[in-house]
């Protein structure tokens, strides 16, 4: 047994092999393990080709088999299975060690781990990576936590095998100290959810307003492709919108069903968004609709509800409109990455982090779901004002929707008339008309809190909180 | 020392004082204790004319007073405080004693609290007590959870402090064991905000749109009071309106900085929903929108955002108008509260409490925030048919929905064209025709979901899971 591998991973499912054959294809020496030895096994005889595999069948010599400090990633289910894994390598494993959690782990699980393996002097590098199957082994975006010590160590390695945007940067930084990689990774998945819903709602639009195939429609999402709207999801989705169904020659999308699932990372963004008080609207309207699409029981039971039915356009109208939608997507999708960045720029406060808005946004432009064109804007935007207070408060932006707004109004009203559920569309609209609003009716929740529960308030025109006397003769009393 | 106390209240705060003297006005005698004695000697004094209390100094003292077995109440700060007591009394109960916890807990403390005093002998009954201050005192409306065998000992007197409703039933149901009450009061808290939000999003449409003052569209809340709208809220928000500052003569709305504050179970709300899979989309929204009037920052940034001035109205146009903002008030109530029953039945589900949907209806309708006349309507609605899956799939409410839809959606997309935000009404509208919805944008999401993730698809026309081989020749194979 040689001590030459210059990284390890254990647990080879699918996500775990193609990161081991990545690191193996870019000259990495790769020790690999997985609690039945037949896929280790497999594993080698499969791709031993594509570079220096070590192979070990217990803990004990996958741990002999990387030179120190060694660098030992698990790629196991989050939750409990992480923690076993976590149980079953640290006591064979030497200060300076350190083990880099590759799963969908909880940010919170993740500053736990942290800390009670910091204390047995190993670093414990919590690691987003985002791009599915095929982005492990060809190049995923990668969003590692865990200390700069780590990282100096890790880094180069990670470079080499994540994706490369455009420019040629590689799609991974040390988004910061502990959990901050995993959540950054779960506030990404909570964009991609996002991201989706818009999409579905476009589509929607497109097919019962202007009256579009799938196939029609797949037309225009590929226009839609090359330009500001340039990225794998909208491209993917002109892949399932043009795909027919070999077995009723039907389209593909008519003969799927429509009740979407849901892994849980989404859910997370928004139950978090809570606790720090962000408003998330749009990623909590995409998690909801995923939940709704499948209450079967209850859509069942609502089927005969009153509502318009929507009546296709003509031609001429029909393009205008796609035209128009194309406008309240865009506008929709830059309130969506301006809620999941003010989630980031929170979590970075509460715990922090110290994180690099614009650096996320650049290892977010290849290699994982939600890569696009729109985030070398994003991250133009951080990198010319990094304390921007909101992504609407950056000028290109704002005058993009500024241009979009008209168009985005009247689809929505479309929408809203022709009963065509665009949930995503209209909480993103609602969270850019509140935050552009002079005054907010929180005057008044805050008068009706006063009067029900004397919670008191604040005036606008000198300091202090006061409490009126409802109950009395409603003078007003310093509280 | 007398050991005559038919019940027992520690925490002589506000709350707990006021339900102390509830109980003695009731005819009970009433042991009472704080942590400083000072508060509690201040009640007898103040209030002991009302009945009969008992006075005890010391934990011990406290105990001995009670008659057996002993009802004890907590009305201390949810999380460690109330912990702190529990442990505080715990030790000197004795089997069959009962200590109810009448603060705003977390259900989920509730349901280990519960089970952690089942072990010793001791009945915990997690109770929402609702109604602020001066229901503790008049009449509160009261959730209790715990063992049906506490329930038998306290129901009586519970009954008895309770609110009643214009029919004369008490507001108090044994909700269901361990954590349902507490429960079911975060799903009241919840709804509560979907209502203000739901209420202040009214005012601002009239304010803006119909171009009232706050003194006129008092008057309209007044007139909405007196027909199906007929609630606390409406009731209260038509005197916050109606209120001029006295320092400047302006209307109070417009004196009180618009940040609305929150203390948790609207946020507990949602989260809890997330974990049930229960779209709440009315409620989160009213706590996404309490949040965001706080950013302060944000909102100072997004100022000079481009959107549309609301031009008011002719005063004729402004009446219809009014009229239809009734119909969409009342239509996204509807939504709200079909989503917070909703979320009951899941947890009720969830956790095996056998909620009556009917009997917590029931118990609203006095006492607490939300009460209102349309709470007889959703008990009718349950009442007549236990297993209703919605609120919506109740023929009356139904009907009700048709005749104001026009009007909701007119409403909606004058907001949306006005620039006034809605996402209240506009997340409720939207829910309501992605349920009556044939099909939706999930099929796409599910394609492409397995197009990046291979997570596979359910086929309209057959069983089983699908993966199509996106990667390859397109065909599809079973999963």
């Amino acid at each position: 047994m040689s001590t030459t591998a210059q990284i390890g991973v254990t647990g080879l499912a699918v996500m775990g092999r193609n990161l081991a054959r990545n690191f193996a294809r870019n000259g990495y020496t790769v020790a690999v393990h997985n609690r039945t030895a037949s896929r280790t096994h497999a594993l080698v005889e499969e791709f031993g080709g594509e570079g220096d595999f070590v192979t070990a069948e217990t803990a004990k010599e996958f741990v002999a088999a990387l030179e120190r400090p060694r660098r030992l990633v698990i790629m196991v289910k989050a939750g409990g299975p992480t923690d076993a894994v976590i149980e079953e390598f640290a006591p064979l494993l030497e200060p300076g060690d350190m083990i880099i959690d590759g799963g969908n782990a909880h940010f919170a699980d993740t500053r736990r781990r942290e800390r009670e393996l910091r204390e047995r002097g190993i670093h414990f590098v919590g690691t987003g990576i985002s791009g599915g199957e095929e982005g492990a082994l060809n190049g995923p975006s990668i969003m590692p936590g865990g200390s700069t010590e780590s990282y100096d160590s890790l880094g180069p390695m990670l470079e080499k095998i994540s994706a490369k945007a455009s420019d040629g940067a590689p799609c991974v930084t040390h988004v910061g100290p502990d959990g901050a990689g995993h959540f950054v990774k779960m506030v990404h998945n909570g964009i991609e959810y996002a991201d989706m819903q818009l999409i579905g709602e476009a589509y929607q639009l497109l097919r019962d307003v202007a009256g579009y195939s799938p196939a029609r429609i797949a037309e225009i999402f590929r226009t839609w492709n090359t330009g500001r709207l340039d990225s794998y999801l909208i491209e993917i989705t002109a892949e399932v919108l043009a795909h027919v169904d070999a077995a009723t020659g039907k389209p593909f999308v008519d003969v799927v069903q429509d009740r979407a699932e849901q892994k849980g990372t989404g859910r997370w963004t928004v139950q978090i968004a809570l606790d720090l008080g962000v408003p998330v609207s749009g990623i909590a309207e995409a998690v909801f609709a995923r939940s709704l699409s499948g209450h079967m029981a209850l859509r069942e039971a609502s089927r005969g509800l009153a509502g318009p039915q929507a009546a296709p356009l003509g031609e001429a109208e029909a393009a205008a409109f796609a035209d128009r939608v194309e406008q309240a997507l865009y506008a929709s999708k830059i309130v969506s990455y301006t809620q999941g960045f003010h989630e980031i720029a929170a979590g970075g406060e509460e715990y922090g982090w110290d994180i690099d808005p614009g650096a996320v946004a650049s290892i977010w432009r290849g290699g994982c779901i939600i890569r696009a064109a729109f985030l070398d804007r994003i991250r133009a935007a951080y990198d010319a004002r990094p304390e921007l207070p909101s992504l609407l408060a950056d000028e290109a932006f704002a005058r993009e929707i500024a241009a979009a707004q008209d168009d985005w109004r009247e689809v929505l009203a479309a929408a809203v008339r022709q009963g065509v559920p665009t949930p995503g569309f209209a909480a993103a609209l609602a969270y850019y008309d509140a935050l552009r609003a002079e005054r907010l009716p929180a005057a008044l929740t805050q008068g009706q809190r006063d009067y029900f529960g004397a919670h008191t308030y604040r005036r606008t025109d000198r300091e202090g909180s006061y409490h009126t006397l409802w109950g009395g003769d409603r003078s007003e009393v310093p509280a």
